[in-house]
């Protein structure tokens, strides 16, 4: 039995695991997209002591190589090991779960009235029957629990002994609002709930103690279709023209969603997950439940549902007992998902007196204007780069992503800061965006955002135009075309919607900044470029994966639930595709940071 | 290609199948218990010309064998056959299926109302999306019903293409009660559901057009359990003693079930059923589900279940789409299943001003007493004999059996009527009952049931002695006694359940006797041997089976169904098993026709 030792000193035994296996196994969660497949070359490590019998090396430089850079999923020990962690994984991830639950916290303190989880625990003290009351045993259950109760064929068929072996007092896991008895539980057994949000680019799972309304742990990896296609889109294409496409890109999420659960069973040390929510645009809501996406894309984009039924797992085809709820949080419109409901749950908009405007910028860009009495919402493409993908050096914001960047143009320097304080691996929205704004204020690239190349030192022309960080972190011309797009289509989106409904910007009382994305973000200078309307910073409000937190709300709140089904029905969806104004509005917003410079002067 | 013909004419193509497949794919039913799989020697037919290639001749004797006997399930034609039908096969299901369908008519054109199919289609002209009403396709479905409608993902996958193929006017087949859409429909399409009458002994399956409230075909074979034990206390220990017990017979049960939907569907050239519903025992009903009956062996006798919820056909592992919704007749107790209440219903005895009694006769003997403002029940077992089993040359009422006995002690000669008037090929119960009376008028059997062996040139002694009816059909010493302690089980049940209640056998208005076996009985007997209490015969009804009939008007009729559920809930059990008076009631029995003669003293 080998061992595996971490620079920080901690010590697994590694049971002829792998490397990966054995540090999740000890809630040390490497990224990796693949799920331990070795094709994604995410869960590199390296390995300063100890023989390795690796598998596959893919996507690790032969330089790496010679440091003694492994991919930890396809690497096995073969004497006891020495390996470096690549960064603070634990307070990272803790940081990000804190705000959560943060925000979930205070939606509960505000609301404590709407803590009523969609599961919940039912202690049953039954009469045991006698000759002159022989009724059945699930009929004895229906009687003293004083209300009728659906159960499964397969709980049925246990029932008897569980009454017996527990003695006639029983703890049910029940789901009220079906009616159903979800599982038989142990008294001292927490009810546990699964929250996912599937993004196009990225999915998160978040587990849940039903009971307290805690969050336990937060897991995720890349959205594996995104080998089909960058955005939906090129999904749904992909869906249409290839024979089982529908089938393909379902159990390419699936197995994703599989391996989430995985992870966090195996992690948490627990057996069962009662109840699921999952949230996410409706193309990947379509995906999930394998229905055809076909007429999202055709005029006048028609989902097939927007308000689903509540399925099953097995339906799904997810790794839970095959009874397990799954609701999904209802959509408004073929570009507007459940994922922007939750975020309408999560950011309280709908509840709020004077107007407010939400978005969440993900692989698209969703905004929701108005108040307690009107609620409008309108979709935009931002394209994926925010999120780390059709961006050179792009990355999500997890460890390792260059977050921020100042630059002093008298000594064309530039300081950075990193995530996790280890060298840059890559770029994260929030550092594109500061990138853009530093360079464009220093004047090494113009209103259209043309890298003039005789401004700075760290430009290299290649085949493309590039300014690098370090060797092997740069950011090139296609790149910042490419962000240009994004925030003129983010901002276009907010300023048609505004022109629509017959707001003006300074009418607006509140923006909600929503996306993983946004936690990073440094809103003076995503203003500067021109990507978020020129108000007080006051009025700014960050609130992270809302798709996460708002689905979170809802499975610990069947008030939230049932909200969220109103949200989604009463909602007015614009059609921004069809938009001369739109049209207009974008390509204003193509310079940096608007043709219309007045928009964004200091007042 | 080859040819098989029949003795009546008819000419069918083999195209490699069976001699069974190709007659019936061509509407002409042999018996057979063991779906075809060559093990329950039934389906054996005499090839009068040309040759088969035979793989098992399982029960067939040296003798038939070299007069051209073969199994059919397992005989396949080499050259052009001839074939003889054993008996007239057509003419005796009709005759059947004609007395239920008149029976479910009668009910019918008595309570118009109550015809409220459990499934129903729904027309819907849905209004297609435009830009500016794009709601998705499946909340357009729920506008137009006008009523919350569930659907399956399976279902939702293909709607959009369905919606656009049949250009916004379609059929789909809804369960109104679980507001679920469970079919997308044809507009020329039937909706078909199946009633399944799941006996110790027998199953019957029966196809139903639920539009039209027609009967279309009934199909039976023996419960495949016969070989795990005779009656249902058998099968609960075989169930328990054994690993996978509860398995093995939950697949025995369904795999005849699957086997008589895959004839029904064969034989009506038709594709789906959407909607079944079982009536049986509580262990049958137990068994079918998979549940644990360990406690309706043990005293107080609990079901796990006696209202259950519905299930659906994948929770059954029955081979329709796995969504198709099973209900099932909710029992009484132990024993006193869902057949009963299904015979409640189908007697009518639950609206009766008088005081009403109710028998079924099959492997156990239930009984029901009461009126419309109360009703008793308790359950006597009879052992499987009046269905053919546990006697030695016993069948059931189908073609080939010895149906009535005349016997003309002068000449000690006898007349039979032989069910499709052929040699007789066996007995069936009506024909026991014949027989048992006949020989004791005669003085060939005393009070005891006890062969005097002078009495008849008939008598063979071997090593039981027996009555012969020809060389291969008999009657022996243990096959009467076995006889006799089944009518008094009947008798003693009836008496002693009348007494709980107060009332004298006198007071009883209508006696309704169910069971297959019921068709053929002839009354004055049953009553000569002491089986049946001696009334006027016009205060007996034969209902045949009502079970099957019951859960058929179930099928087409909530009505019926909230009315079994009701019935099912508000019946009082009398426990036979503890009684002093029911063992004394049996006692005296035990003779023909009693201990106590003037019960059945010519009035």
């Amino acid at each position: 039995m080998f061992k595996i030792k971490t620079n920080r000193d901690e010590v697994f035994e590694a049971h002829g695991k792998s490397i990966l296996e054995v540090l999740q196994e000890n809630k040390i969660y490497l990224p990796s997209s693949c799920g331990g497949k070795g094709i994604c070359g995410r869960c590199k490590i390296k390995v300063l002591e100890g023989k390795v019998k690796t598998e596959s090396s893919f996507g690790i430089k032969e330089a790496e190589k010679k440091e003694g850079y492994v991919l930890a999923c396809k690497s096995y020990p073969e004497e006891d090991l020495l390996v470096e962690l690549p960064f603070n994984l634990i307070a990272i991830s803790e940081r990000i779960a804190k705000a959560r639950e943060e925000l979930v916290e205070r939606i509960f303190s505000e609301n404590p009235h709407f803590f009523n989880p969609l599961v919940k625990r039912l202690n049953l003290n039954v009469k045991p029957p006698t000759i002159e009351d022989s009724r059945a045993d699930f009929d004895r259950i229906i009687h003293t629990a004083g209300s009728k109760l659906k159960i499964t064929p397969k709980e049925a068929a246990i029932l008897s002994e569980f009454l017996r072996e527990k003695n006639w007092n029983i703890n049910l896991a029940i789901a009220p609002d079906e009616e159903e008895i979800i599982s038989f539980m142990e008294p001292q057994e927490a009810i546990y709930g699964l929250a996912l949000d599937i993004g196009t680019t990225t999915v998160v799972a978040s587990l849940i103690n039903m009971d307290k309304g805690k969050i336990i742990d937060v897991a995720s990896c890349y959205n594996s279709q995104i080998i089909y296609g960058d955005d939906v889109i090129t999904r749904i294409i992909y869906a249409l023209e290839n024979q089982k496409g529908i089938e393909i890109l379902r159990k390419s999420i699936i197995d994703d969603i599989n391996a989430l659960i995985n992870t966090l069973l195996l992690r948490n040390k627990m057996g069962q997950i009662l109840y699921v929510i999952i949230s996410g645009n409706t193309t990947m809501c379509h995906l999930f439940w394998g229905l055809n996406p076909k007429y999202i894309r055709q005029e006048p984009y028609v989902p097939v549902i927007n308000h689903y039924p509540l399925w099953r797992a097995s339906d799904g085809k997810i790794n839970l007992k095959s009874n397990i709820p799954v609701y999904t949080m209802p959509s408004v419109a073929g570009y507007v998902g459940g994922d922007i409901v939750a975020g309408v749950i999560a950011s309280g908009i709908y509840k709020e007196e004077e107007v407010c405007l939400f978005i969440d910028i993900g692989t698209n860009g969703e905004i929701v204007i108005g108040n307690k009495d009107w609620l409008i919402t309108a979709s935009t493409s931002a394209g994926p780069c925010f999120e780390g993908s059709g961006i050179s050096c792009g990355m999500r914001a997890t460890e390792g992503a260059l977050e921020a960047f100042y630059y002093d143009p008298k000594r064309d320097t530039f300081e950075i800061k990193v995530i996790g304080d280890i060298p840059p691996l890559g770029i994260c929205g929030s550092g594109m965006i500061d990138i853009v704004s530093e360079l464009f204020k220093a004047g090494i690239i113009d209103k259209k955002g043309k890298i003039l190349t005789n401004t700075s030192k760290h430009i290299v022309v290649e085949d493309d135009v590039k300014f690098h960080i370090t060797e092997n972190c740069y950011i090139t011309q296609a790149d910042i075309d490419n962000i240009i797009r994004a925030k003129a289509a983010i901002y276009a989106g907010i300023s048609t919607a505004l022109i629509e409904v017959g707001i003006t910007e300074a009418e607006i009382a509140k923006v909600y900044i929503a996306g993983g994305f946004g936690e990073f973000l440094d809103l003076k200078k995503a203003i500067e470029i021109g990507m978020l309307p020129k108000l007080n910073s006051e009025k700014y409000y960050f609130l992270g994966n809302t798709s996460l937190s708002g689905s979170i709300l809802c499975l610990l709140s069947k008030n939230f639930r049932d909200k969220a089904e109103e949200i989604a029905e009463g909602m007015t969806y614009i059609d921004l595709s069809r938009s001369k104004t739109f049209m207009d509005e974008y390509i204003s917003a193509l310079f940096i940071p608007h043709t219309d410079v007045n928009r964004f002067k200091v007042s």
